[in-house]
């Protein structure tokens, strides 16, 4: 029987050959996005479908309303785990064109003056080149051992650079088929090229529109200024009221769920050594304007915001305009941590508009554009712990429990339609230039991503 | 020679085609604030000119930095006084387009389901129609007696809507042409449809544009939610703090100069039983908003104010977008009362906003787009007492004198150019909608407008 560093072997041996089927995989231009393009996704499902058949697994192609999903399944020894393996195989447009030192769909292997080799392509990092680790692990396992270790699902989708709006229905659809004991997402990064990740929180997120209506028409603002309800100033009431001195949000009940960070977590997170002053300063700002006694690190991955997303109301062409408006709207939008509800935090802001309406004034709530609670893998999950060890076993260096600011829906959908946590762990480095000219992956991505993947399905294996 | 009654009846008999020449005018969408606008402002100003000599005025079009003046005069007997008559040929934006009932700029005469017969079109009030009374009674005068009864300088200007910045500058170069001895302001309007009115309060105003900045690009809410500065919330404590819980506005020193009305004319101004409740009822409101302690009419005519007339910032199309925007822009006006300095208002605002802003952001003021202090007519003025006789002969009722809680920069800029008092006599109803759609000018009010001003000009005739 084959062992553990036999399928590592093997993935050494086979790497110029996985780096070909890499770059066949690469110059097909799937971007989603651009209607244009739709073959091309077609034809990038359709490669992924046949590569997955040829490591034995049952593939096929899934028609949707928009690109097609690839759904393949491949059973493992009776009684191992059942995991779900989460990628995708659109790309961003490659605009601006004149920008890329070699052509975005013409892949390249580059050592550069770093000594570093590059793989230099549109969706080398993103997402190719991360979901091609995990099938070129699996080609590692089949061909030294004769199996995989554990039962595993692919599910790759065509859509996540264009908001994913396939993705809900079918998870809905094929629940039987698609729930697993634990998902795997390959679309995150490392530390740095030295220190890997399991991304264990992400923010979740309600969004909320409002709008305030004062008089029941546009008013001269001579006529009626004075008496007159200015819907502008009641929205900016609720706005400047929503946040406190000191960078809280004063909704009532809003940080009532909210946990401390353990102290090993606000440890870690501080030994990543984050330049704030040099991470504010890039985009313009001297200085952090969230909530006190937070680290700008612990204030995105770990405190939930109350953010206006647009603002508009009056006149807003040149000149002036001696107006009162009959309405102003705003965009609200919350990003939420761990257990927070987003429906009663929903709940919790209609009531904070309506309890500043004066007298006369009235509100509506735009249609909700859904709401995804925050996603947090406890630390004592037993799949994390595993993979973890595989982790630390690959890189010598245990790896970092980091957040993440954004929302990743489909993590979000795993939990809410399958009841499924999921590992994100992802080889992408900050420099790697995703939906910018000259994207690359590094070549120790490519091949410790796919070693690191045989260790953590061997180590997920013994959590039967 | 013609008596005042056959002037009269050749008004009468002018009517159907003095209606015709204001659709003409209303025919042309002369949007002073909207630069593409200003080759409409040129031909507004140029079909007026035409009108004007065609009755026998020394008539022309004068350049200014921004749309032209039109300047007439036309002598009228030795000896007899002279008067100024002020309108404007400018009009407010037509937007929000899709409610008007009929095209803003395609006039229509209909007798609606109240029997009353109302001229519907951008500008049919406000201030077209209003104008076109004096022109029409001016054509009147001149085919019924060969003249004029007074010496008669017309000025029209074409950027009243958009805080008349050409007027000062203009009038401070031509004082010698434009003085009179006393300016006719029709811009006004009527406290019923049977009870006329002459103006002898305006408010004064200064105007503001605040653009605030926060991060130098937009950021993505998720990556930078928390730490990173939000201008909409930065404005939106900007306008909450400017206005206390009683209505009152909080900059610094805005009350100094404000004067306490009389006894006798909050007396004068009870006994019109103005109805507060309709007032805002008609309008979609159900109590004041303005500042506790006075009446509706005191907080309108007598009472400065804040108000914000625009505001945008960050995404407003349609869905979501989770982004913190790089900037946040609201126009404000401050609505003053007599002995309020503008300037002293503009620098106190200023400070205001400067001492609310977070470090690390900034703040850019927008073009100064003129400021007006506000104006007081003494009551004793002989001009006064001849108009208030003369437009009781055509109503049958005593004019009342009023506030307005509007601003005409030019009766200000006369006072102060020109060392001249106005008399503010308008036909306008409170529900002509004006600046809003669907603007409309009653009948009566065109066609008693232009015999009130016959009858005031035969008047002013005595005067000298």
């Amino acid at each position: 029987m084959a062992t553990l560093d036999d399928v590592l072997a093997r993935a050494d041996h086979n790497l110029d050959h996985s780096l070909d089927r890499l770059f066949e995989l690469l110059r097909i231009p799937s971007i989603s996005t651009d209607p244009a393009h739709a073959p091309e996704c077609r034809r990038a499902a359709q490669w992924l479908v046949a590569e997955l058949a040829a490591l034995g697994f049952d593939s096929g192609l899934r028609d949707t309303t928009g690109h097609p999903m690839v759904v393949g399944h491949r059973a493992g020894p009776k009684g191992a785990p059942h995991v779900l393996f989460y990628g995708h195989y659109d790309v961003q447009p490659p605009d601006p064109l004149e920008k890329w030192q070699t052509p975005p769909f013409e892949p390249v292997r580059r050592t550069d003056s770093d000594g570093m080799e590059r793989i230099y392509a549109r969706g080398a990092s993103d997402d190719k080149g991360q979901l091609m680790t995990f099938v070129e692990a699996s080609r590692a396992y089949v061909e030294a051992a004769g199996e995989l270790p554990v039962s595993v699902t692919v599910l790759i989708e065509g859509e996540e650079e264009s908001g994913s709006p396939s993705l809900g229905p079918f998870l809905d659809a094929h629940r039987g088929e698609l729930k697993a004991d634990i998902a795997l997402v390959c679309d995150t990064g490392m530390v740095d090229k030295a220190t890997p990740v399991v991304t264990t929180r992400l923010r979740g997120l309600v969004h909320e529109e409002v709008t305030v209506t004062g008089p029941s028409i546009d008013l001269h603002s001579g006529m009626y200024g004075g008496p007159a309800i200015n819907p502008i100033k009641v929205l900016a009431r609720i706005i400047a009221d929503l946040t406190d001195a000191e960078g809280r949000v004063t909704l009532p009940g809003f940080y009532d769920e909210v946990r401390d960070l353990s102290p090993e977590i606000r440890r870690q997170w501080a030994a990543l050594s984050f330049d704030e002053r040099k991470f504010l300063e890039k985009v313009g700002l001297k200085r952090s304007a969230g909530e006190e006694g937070f680290t700008v690190l612990e204030q995105i991955w770990a405190r939930p915001t109350a953010e206006i997303n647009g603002i508009i109301g009056g006149y807003t062409g040149p000149g002036t305009k001696t107006v009162i408006p009959s309405q102003a709207s705003a965009k609200f939008s919350f990003r939420l941590v761990a257990d927070q509800n987003p429906d009663r935090i929903r709940e919790s802001f209609r009531a904070f508009v309506h309890a500043r309406l004066p007298e006369g004034a009235s509100v509506s709530f735009g249609q909700i554009h859904g709401a995804s609670p925050a996603v947090h893998i406890p630390e004592g999950n037993r799949f994390l712990g595993a993979a973890r060890q595989a982790l630390e076993n690959e890189w010598h260096k245990a790896p970092v429990l980091l957040g993440s600011g954004g929302s990743i829906p489909i993590v979000g959908n795993f939990q809410k339609v399958l009841g499924m946590d999921s590992l994100m762990i992802g080889f992408a480095l900050d420099d790697d230039a995703i939906h910018s000219p000259n994207e690359k992956y590094d070549l120790s991505s490519f091949h410790k991503g796919i070693r690191s993947w045989i260790r953590v399905l061997s180590a997920l294996a013994s959590e039967r």
